[in-house]
């Protein structure tokens, strides 16, 4: 199949609270994208998601919760972005690898470079065509979470979302993500997603894809 | 702490039906050792054990399969294997890391060397003071199963289990693993297993540890 008729991945990343949900949301519509996300878009993802979040289980420790997210990651790729990508259409993923490599990485300090095997293992070397970074300062993403139900992840301190912010914003430098303020009002950040898109990978059917050469 | 401390992990591998569970029991209970077992000896991994084998869920992809064995030794490492042998304790485990190789790696064709990396990750690079591979052919393994409900691991092909049996065979091979032939009658096999123990580990408590160097 031809790079030409295989669609687009792209990845909306960031911290918890930083709007990832509403502008992947949005991005999709205007694209005319499938949208998805990561953990629990499939059947198995669903009950993967359930071990993470279940205050009655012990927390699964760092290395098992970054599998778990894994294997979550693999039944996506081939149930859900794969097949729809092959079939020429274009996906919006709330969160991929990055997450993985940010929280469990960088947050909860098990180191990118040996996560990033497992990672990519993982997705069947499924890489975005294009990774977002929702850019916020953990302050401003813990107050747009207070009103909302804080699930297990979005419960740890201060200091480990810091770091996994850290993490967000070293591999959008690393693998040239677009990084956009989350900071603005909704309208304005989905106008510069939708500049970045054109931009980087040109809008599906529009037939002015900047970089038909891979 | 002193390696002579410390106590020594067996992990006894191979197909199912092979004679594994009835042996581990008899060694851990001849060596006063904790009998442990892959999947599902933690709370989390009960609950991952359970996602392998429910049959109203669609099956894992092969990758998924491997991550979620990885995330269940991840977890049955810190919160039971290494506190034992930290405590001085004796380890028996049923399945280990070998089984994910054979299984995943080599029966449903993921590749032994790309796993590998995966599982030591997973394992937090504890490996085995030694692993016993019961063998027996899978026409033997598969009558001994006949009478008990197969799960759906069991369930599969001759092809498949053929091909984890060469699996385990290789690893036993590359790995110095001791081989026990399984067709024996069980106190034979057990008699077996504790020779190789003793010549290879000394037994606990006899202060006949014929490596104490490592």
């Amino acid at each position: 199949m031809s790079s030409f008729h295989r669609g687009r991945l792209i990845a909306v990343e960031g911290i918890d609270g930083c709007g990832k949900t509403t502008q992947a949301k949005m991005l999709s519509k205007a694209l005319g994208a499938l949208l998805t996300f990561e953990p629990g878009a499939t059947a198995l993802g669903k009950e993967i998601r359930g071990l993470l979040l279940d205050v009655s289980l012990p927390h699964p420790v760092a290395r098992a919760e970054a599998l778990l997210m894994a294997a979550d990651r693999a039944q996506h790729v081939d149930e859900v972005v794969r097949p729809a990508l092959e079939d020429g259409k274009w996906v919006v993923t709330d969160r991929y690898s990055g997450s993985t490599l940010a929280y469990q990485g960088a947050g909860r300090q098990l180191g990118v470079a040996a996560l990033r095997q497992i990672v990519e293992w993982a997705a069947d070397d499924l890489a975005p065509d294009l990774s977002i970074l929702l850019d916020v300062p953990v302050p401003l993403a813990r107050r747009r979470l207070a009103s909302s139900a804080p699930d297990r992840l979005e419960r740890l301190q201060d200091d480990f979302h810091e770091r996994v912010r850290e993490g967000f914003l070293s591999l959008a430098a690393e693998k040239d993500w677009v990084v956009v303020d989350g900071e603005g009002d909704t309208p304005q950040v989905h106008d510069e997603i939708m500049r970045a898109v054109e931009r980087r990978l040109g809008l599906p059917g529009s037939r002015r894809f900047p970089s038909e050469g891979g």
